[in-house]
């Protein structure tokens, strides 16, 4: 069988599922945005960071005289995580343009690691001492990055070239790095452990484990005006019962920290990292599965404060989240986890990336108002950018789609889970499944059985959450479990009750008061002020709870399905120039102008018509 | 007639109305308030100023020999501020005691100057270039708080000796200030012109009308992620239609342009100030009165981006407020500045301050959740504060109690208007008024004739935009006007029938959206955590529309009134610690437990029982 998994415990690690990752996604949406990904993104993400300096950097470093280090700090951490996203992608095997390019760029690493290991173009080119500003300087952060991409190139490709410079690393982190080291920013927790899985160096998982259970103690120095919770360096995870600081930083950490729990067989700090993970998805996720309410610190907010318009909702965040949930899905078989991955990824990644595949968002907004000010940085008015200045989120989407194939399904002694609906394959050891389905527009799944062991084995399949109990064969988050002798061309057809819904929130998250948002499957929808010329969405509500499937828009992707409603809007009077507030005895009754037909539009795909004010939530009346 | 007043428009300026301060409160709301700030804020300012290194920075650039500048580039600011109200205070006659540390610190201040008039710490201290980053250096913003200072000396105690450093230094700029030269930060555009009402000396006028009509062209280094129009150089004043940028330097700078547009009857100017005010009240300011929305920037939102819970309201935004709405009644005679003022000075610059006067908000939260994350440093569930680093805004509190006095009514060739209704006396040329209410806690308002002259003339007293009309003598929003030939102990009796009332926003100020805020008079109502024992704010909704005044609260000084009304709670149940959004059909009905008490309290008292949850807004059900 094979196995180049994104994330592959150890035999005798604690975990419920193993990952069933022979299979490839083919067709169908993430098909599409795999090869958008392949074709579009990864090329134009090895120029930008061609342009960014960060390949000059190694250049220089490999010289070892010092000179300009370009970028951010963290600049080598762009190149590796394209690295890992052309591993993967060659894995699939789809496009042997990529060797030379890779070949490249992992020879440029090699040669600027030091004799003893260490490897940090910025350290390096600035002279500055080794692990001498940890807080800031992601030093670790980086060889986390650089451990991840070897794991993935060895795993897809056979190729050792990154493995030798990463296993260098770890050895020498192992043997140097100063006790008790931690870096500000997590990364390299989840990375060494799966170095150690790929390696069977026990030290490894020993440092990783270290820095998982030892931070919390406010060790790390402060920095501007954030206290030691920015970086998870507050409460020690063991204790905490919620996520806070740094969303990004927060969940990768939590990713570490679970596999640390698994390959450790700590059920108490698995136990701990449930409840944060159920916390945070209580109180401080965003319908879009978005995490970070607050700009300032790029952090999570308090309990339910997850206002639209200033969401961060960082695209790095929404990976981060998708790939901490994939390990507890792991761990402890809970579907729960499979249903925020799969409303993350495609309400929270994918917004990260432009449907053509070269523009992207760093912060995804759900809301944006009529008028923002044109000077204010924070606007997602200004639409979509070509790049970053910080460039962490447009590689970190690119290694994701390209290994996205391993997060479909699962398997464990009992048979095989399908957790996410792609068209394609999946292989679990002797089991060949394939899937058929327009998910996610249609609801129906085909799942055939091409290739199956004689004994009985079972099959189960993810009902989403959101499903509609009446119109599924199991309740709505659980599996759909058929144990029987399954027989090559046998098939399980699920319907998962595609169809437009209306959702509203609990009454303390305030900021959705008297509102409801549009869903159709897996997909948040949205407003977009080009579907309503003439008529400021911020003034627009819907007169009814009837929804329909709407005809393909001109300017998207015909495969897109706009969903269709009744509609007002608020009156906006010439007197409502004046002082916004007025004695009333009761909220004011809207005025309304008369109907307007509403567009509601996948949120993933706003802001590919040109920017403009849009919103999640809309008024009922 | 001594005219002190603190905006004093030169005979030839283009104004409406003109200061009648001669006068003086006396008890009341607004006498207990600056008897706090003489007895306690003050002196305790000046120890804090001490303890920061401000004198010692003053006495080090004395000795001319460099040395270590402590506290932030700009904390000469902190000492002038602190002087200005020194000096206000002293004009009210109240306090000798603070003749000896007015003298010591002016001395100190003066024999820092440097020969040639100029005086920054900072610059001095650490041998930077002068005018070499004035983007971020604050030198002349630190010049503008100096002439403040000084201008006050003289109007309120004929002391000269801030007036003649503030002259020498003024005279310096005139001389060697670098052509075209804008500071990142403005206050000087308005001291300039205070020091030119007083000294006459025209090149200080022009030298702010050269600042005032040449920002606006991108001139200014760019710094951080910001654009231009974060320090206002985005867009030339007069042709702005929006307040934008950092909220304190937006209304400084709109100040000091106010002040330009009168000496030089630019009506222009002048009309350009009033619709980017119009819009301000329309669309960027809270409830409170309290601006700036964003804590990235300390700036202005969007129009109608307004959140409460993230409301960043500076209390320096909220002084700067009300010196330009003063400046624009003087110049314009129109009600509605009024109006923003009071609430204004009621419920944004008030609730800066502890009622013992000995702990400060900075920034002034409308909104604190429960269970706010303790590590965030935004939070002002952390409570107030003994003194900030960026201790701008205490002291900007202390000189606008101190000269409050001059804000409460004007004059013209027609007779008197009263704007501010406080306990106490006004002296306008002949006419010597004496005011008795217990305003705002009372509605009734009486005005007693003192001194007269025989002829006609017209006693005009502001109707508040919030009364109501039935139980007023002219339309909300106007002034009640009475002409007649007034005799020494004739009254005029005004009702501005100050009862509970609900208020509620416009539709696109989608953060109230289904919810009312309480207010009293000028003031604005919040509930606080303190008052709802067992149950949390955020589930905490109205029953029903009847507000009634309660009874003095325990911890709470005896005169302030709350107001009752029968509440609801939502139901927090077990469920809702999932997901927090469910399908429905339409907005989610809210459940609710049994009936509770509600305790309103106005917004400025707020966080004097202790730090905790609180809400300015409350769903109707």
């Amino acid at each position: 069988m094979s196995d180049d998994s994104v994330v592959r415990p150890r035999p005798e690690a604690a975990v419920a599922l193993r990952p069933a990752s022979g299979g490839r996604i083919q067709g169908g949406f993430w098909g599409a945005r795999q090869r958008v990904n392949r074709e579009v993104t990864i090329p134009l993400g090895g120029r930008r960071i061609r342009e960014s300096g960060a390949f000059a950097n190694l250049e220089l470093a490999a010289r070892g005289a010092g000179g300009e280090h370009r970028g951010k700090v963290f600049a080598d951490s762009d190149v590796y995580k394209w690295l890992e996203a052309v591993a993967w992608e060659r894995g699939r095997g789809d496009d042997e343009s990529l060797a030379g390019p890779y070949a490249e760029a992992a020879k440029l690493v090699a040669g600027a690691q030091r004799a003893d290991g260490y490897l940090h173009t910025h350290t390096q080119l600035t002279g500055r001492e080794r692990y001498s500003d940890l807080a800031s300087s992601h030093e670790l952060y980086c060889a986390g990055h650089l451990m991840q991409a070897a794991v993935a190139a060895g795993r897809a490709t056979g190729d050792r070239t990154l493995l030798d410079v990463a296993t260098r690393f770890a050895d020498h982190l192992v043997k140097d790095l100063p006790p008790d080291a931690l870096d500000g920013h997590p990364e390299i927790e989840t990375a060494l452990a799966e170095l150690y899985r790929e390696t069977g160096t026990r030290a490894y998982l020993d440092l990783a484990t270290r820095m998982v259970t030892t931070r919390g103690h406010e060790r790390l120095p402060l920095k501007g005006h954030h206290g030691p919770g920015i970086r998870q360096d507050r409460v020690p995870l063991r204790q905490a019962t919620t996520v806070e600081g740094h969303a990004v930083r927060a969940v990768y950490l939590a990713a570490g920290a679970a596999d640390v729990a698994a390959e450790t067989a700590d059920a108490d700090l698995l136990a701990a990292l449930g409840r944060q993970w159920r916390d945070m998805v209580a109180t401080k996720t965003y319908l879009t599965g978005g995490l970070g309410s607050v700009w300032y610190g790029e952090q999570f907010g308090g309990p339910h404060e997850l206002a639209p318009e200033t969401a961060y909702c960082e695209t790095c965040a929404a990976i981060g989240s998708v790939q901490w949930s994939w390990r507890m899905l792991l761990a402890t078989g809970e579907p729960a986890y499979a249903d925020l991955m799969e409303r993350t990824l495609h309400n929270a990644v994918l917004p990260g990336i432009s449907l053509d595949g070269d523009r992207f968002f760093y912060v995804n907004a759900l809301r944006v108002r009529a008028g923002a000010n044109p000077d204010d940085r924070r606007a997602a008015a200004r639409g979509r950018q070509d790049w970053y200045g910080t460039a962490c989120c447009p590689p970190n989407v690119m290694r994701l789609l390209s290994s996205l194939d391993h997060y479909v399904a699962t398997q464990d002694g009992d048979g095989v889970q399908l957790h996410l609906y792609a068209g394609g394959t999946v292989r679990a050891g002797q089991v060949l499944l394939e899937v058929e389905t327009d998910y996610p527009w249609d609801g129906r799944v085909e799942i055939v059985v091409r290739e199956t062991p004689v004994h009985p084995w079972t099959l189960s399949a993810r009902i989403p959450s959101w499903a509609d109990p009446a119109a599924t064969d199991a309740e709505p988050g659980t599996y759909h479990r058929v144990r029987r002798a399954w027989r090559p061309g046998d098939r399980l057809a699920l319907d998962l009750g595609v169809r437009p819904r209306l959702t509203a929130a609990v009454p303390r998250l305030d900021v959705a008061r008297g509102q409801v948002a549009v869903e159709r499957g897996p997909l948040v929808y949205c407003l977009e002020q080009t579907d309503h010329p003439g008529i400021v969405v911020d003034d627009l509500c819907l007169a009814g709870p009837d929804l329909r499937d709407g005809p393909a828009l001109s300017g998207l992707p015909t495969d897109v399905v706009p969903v269709t409603a009744r509609g007002r809007a608020h009156a906006h009077r010439e007197e409502d120039g004046g002082f916004p507030y007025r004695t009333a005895a009761a909220p004011r009754e809207p005025e309304h102008m008369g109907p307007v037909d509403l567009t509601f539009i996948p949120y993933y795909a706003w802001a590919n018509r040109g920017a403009g004010p849009m919103t999640i939530w809309t008024p009922m009346h």
